[in-house]
């Protein structure tokens, strides 16, 4: 089968010709209908990450997948060929407390793939491990809701972190409208009655985040957005900021932002640090809340809401062959949505 | 009356004769038993928070007051002339979002005795607005007690905001064991069967943190405290961090110490501004929590462990007049647990 | 002024002129712009909780009050005379657990108007105790959100108590659309993506579940609940009952179509009990939870979804004379919504 | 090897020679150390839930197992031959949303051990069909720790769900001191400063409450529950009741007892019914609450306590041949905290 591989860090990746295993056990083989293409695969293309990870090349890039089940190992119960399904990518060892407490993405020893030792889904096929990874996603098509495995993920893990606090006449604020502020601005609208406000940074995105669902976009181009946030809340401020960019700028933005008891949850990885004030953190009691990835009954909830039609997924399909020019045109900003690879 | 009030920023405090107002309405006049002497006091005196708070001077200072009522207004019901009370001293409007929702010490328009135009409890008599603000202390001591309604509250809710985390086998880090730091020992293993660590500078110290309950002690002038966590919790890490210091340096080394999903709570007010990792909070789901003093049931339940005789306390009492000396004592660390005025 | 009084239990209201005290301290004197009809008024004037309440007579009845400010003690801070309010009628001490958590409605020694020793709303002008029970309603008309303070809020109460249950896919039931049911269906709309069942017992009553936002409607008169349940959760069951009504029938009703680890919310007070399964509570882990109308906190969000025009208000105006033909239409089910006096 | 099977409802267990299987993939045999006997154990062997559980028989009873790994699949990571460990019994599906969670013994499918087609611990081994069933245990004794994984698991899960309720001068009420109670009153006092109160029905057991380190014990024999807890609690009531037993009649008494927001979490299988009083659990916001065995990682947690060795453990050890003399003695109420099968 064919597969997109990286042989070195900061080298374009190449489309191999390699042998696909035979799955035993719970192990499972999905035909690939799509696969999602995101920044943490920039990052780890470009090496940022390969202190943390020690990954041994070549790889198969890609962690946002979803097809169809092709082959099964001889312990596999409740999947049959041919079943649509979402695959869930934050592969951990089962037994850890993580594990069990249901947030494998949080496991000690993680095996995500494309991003681990594990073969990624930029191919046509990808081995998974176990069935106990895979979410029925029966009357949907998996070239379409590839992205709900990470950048329709993320957030809803995100905004289910803050969801108690989300009550009439508060103001949420987001940064960013890419693959995971749209859907942010949808599960914010979706789980409460909060008003959203979003920050952008070009009248395209400002349209987009208001066909989102957004109550109020700013653009931090041409405004200042502490003075904006004022404006628009009464000098109330922000209860909840969602923060899918996380660059120092926009942290240190979201923390002027809050009001007494506010929360920032702390989802993009562009930042390295930033200062919290401690002072103004202990009198206001300000929370600041790591969020990653989502679980896999999170992701059953998030297909769950497509299946129910309640959510607008935009994506641009490509050819696996086209996967430099997806890559390419995420990284010029040029998406809108989310790049999709379609073997 | 006497009363130890202060003139201007960065003077001594003088003992003036004032006059003791009429209460009226739900007001009440307590005779002080005792008034705890806190850091706090020493940071307002010295002006640092002269440009948050904006108060009219002279003063009288103290927020930490026991004692027995004196004489009511003509409205207050349930209370009879020479109760024992602890004052809570969050005093709040009563009627913004915070305050009715039990969380007065939150209140968006604070009138804390001592630190806002109120006068505070370094006095023969504090007047109290309401007799709302004080908890029914019969058969305890005000001079004994009086550190209760803040050294003594402040790690309560800190130690509450983290009980459900505190499980068999996690373990809980500490920075300091003065006025605050003895009694979050104490709450630690009164709420949890979680493993104590505190961080302590000097051998009388660390004496003074196992006396209180904590299971292990480090002193951070002679051992490298990341490495010594690590070889506590057999690499393990801390589930918790309650810093009762939040300084710069503390902060940091906390973070750094932290395990997988792991918490610190700012209570301290030492640092300006700590440096938090980005890409570790997002991948290891940090929570970084400010809380602030404590609310009134919170301090009902101080009181009522104080009643139920689980509380150790300590305190140094010292005359009104000689509160120069109490306060001198507090900054150069010579206090063990906490300096009362007794007048 | 006039106020519609009962004299002796059982008996018709008689319409009085009585005196209006003067406001002192904290005080105020509300003008009364609307006064809902609640099924619990004919439950005290039928004399079913005399036992329960030892209320003196004569009172004026009515728990659910909007209206202006017309007059003040001299310690109100904050309102002023021609203020449009909404009267939170849950009053209490102030001063005890319940009341210094915020959930005032649940003080140990209540004081409601009209349903305790207070009058209440059923008059040209109302007497409340203090201006921390008033929630500034500027923009809206008193005579229509009247019911908000009670018909509005305990659903609201009630499903804030399982929202973070309410998940996609999860499916919630609900017995009766009168005037609390008619809100539960928007609540549980606007809080959650929850797929939600109405059961009813008349097509009008069907008609207007629809009208509400219920995605499906049972009638119990024609179709046997558990049964179309089953339908229409393809056997998965019910994540959340919430029951505005509590009477044996349809407490034991909505038991049986609970999955596993459901919940129920009690919320009517029309059965008095009702054989819980103890096997199956156990084996599923059932919650059966009790609501009590809603704290002052709560109303102001429920006012806050009014002002944000989210709400669809559905009232029928009654001149404060024709008290008795409003009570008599609520009695034999003729009220869409909620009856309000308009004095 | 050697099984205590069941061959027919109603009729003693026979010591069969029965043929151990091999070991394949994830699956593990463990050699049996302890394996308790529960009260669960009784009602499946008399014919109790035959129509729920539809079991064919023979079966080898037991689902309370600690052993030593003996034998392994191939693809069992992370364990040892010769490996002390506890068995966690709540087997489930591992993909259901409950599983997914963590709660695995709330599975749609369950299959625990000697409790569905699979076979039980009162052998000389037992087939465990996945490594991520076990718990390592490795410093404790398996015949001394069998208990902990379901007598000493269950008050567990029972008692951390109402953690948070339990403050200082709060009042926990417990229905028996047999094989599960023992564990409950340790939990209480290890997790949380409240006064536990024990129900018992004998001077003999009245004496081991004290022991277990209940605050108070009332006998039901000779006094009146109701009003000996309110002389206790000086007419405050109980916060939460953990009711072990939950039989008709200790419900009703413990619904009784219960203050304003109280809680009754029902752990015990012995009731059929109960008649939950509606007005009042709407008036006082009662919760009741089903708590069932416990999930894995509070397996874990239990564990740890008895490796912090902060757990009384009380056992009474008995020959496999002497199954029959151990469950007439559990029967007529002579065991002391549990009986344990050693084969």
């Amino acid at each position: 089968m064919k597969a997109a591989r990286l042989h070195q860090y900061n080298q374009s990746l190449q489309i191999d010709e390699v042998d696909l295993p035979k799955p035993i056990g719970e192990e499972v083989i999905v035909k690939v209908g799509g696969a999602g293409v995101c920044h943490s695969d920039i990052h780890f293309m470009k090496g940022d990450w390969k202190d943390i990870l020690s990954v041994k090349l070549p790889l198969t890039i890609g962690h946002e997948t979803a097809g169809y089940v092709e082959e099964m190992g001889e312990s596999v119960p409740c999947f049959s060929k041919g079943d649509a399904v979402a695959v869930f990518g934050g592969w951990g060892c089962g037994i850890c407390q993580a594990c069990k407490s249901g947030d494998e993405q949080l496991c000690n020893t993680p095996r995500w793939p494309g991003l681990s030792q594990y073969n990624g889904g930029y191919a046509e096929y990808l081995h998974v491990p176990s069935y106990r990874f895979l979410v029925k996603a029966d009357g949907l098509d998996p070239k379409n809701i590839a992205p709900l495995t990470d950048a329709g993920l993320t957030p809803y893990r995100a905004v289910k972190k803050v969801r108690h606090l989300l009550n009439p006449n508060t103001y949420s604020l987001l940064f960013g409208v890419g693959g995971l502020g749209c859907y942010a601005i949808q599960y914010l609208k979706l789980l409460s009655p909060t008003n959203v406000i979003t920050v952008v940074r070009s009248e395209d995105k400002a349209k987009l985040a208001k066909e989102m669902g957004s109550d109020f976009v700013i653009n931090s181009k041409t405004n200042d957005v502490v003075s904006e946030v004022k404006k628009i809340t009464f000098n109330q401020g922000i209860d909840v900021v969602i923060d899918v960019v996380s660059s120092n700028e926009t942290l240190t933005t979201g923390i002027s932002c809050l009001r007494k008891k506010g929360t920032i949850v702390l989802v993009g990885l562009m930042g390295t640090s930033f200062n919290l004030p401690v002072v103004e953190s202990v009198l206001n009691e300000f929370n600041v809340i790591g969020s990653l990835w989502g679980n896999y009954n999170e992701l059953t909830e998030v297909i769950n809401l497509a299946k129910m039609n309640k959510l607008k997924i935009l994506v641009n399909h490509y050819k696996l062959s086209d996967v430099g020019k997806a890559i390419g045109n995420l990284e010029s900003g040029k998406i809108r949505g989310r790049a999709v690879l379609v073997p």
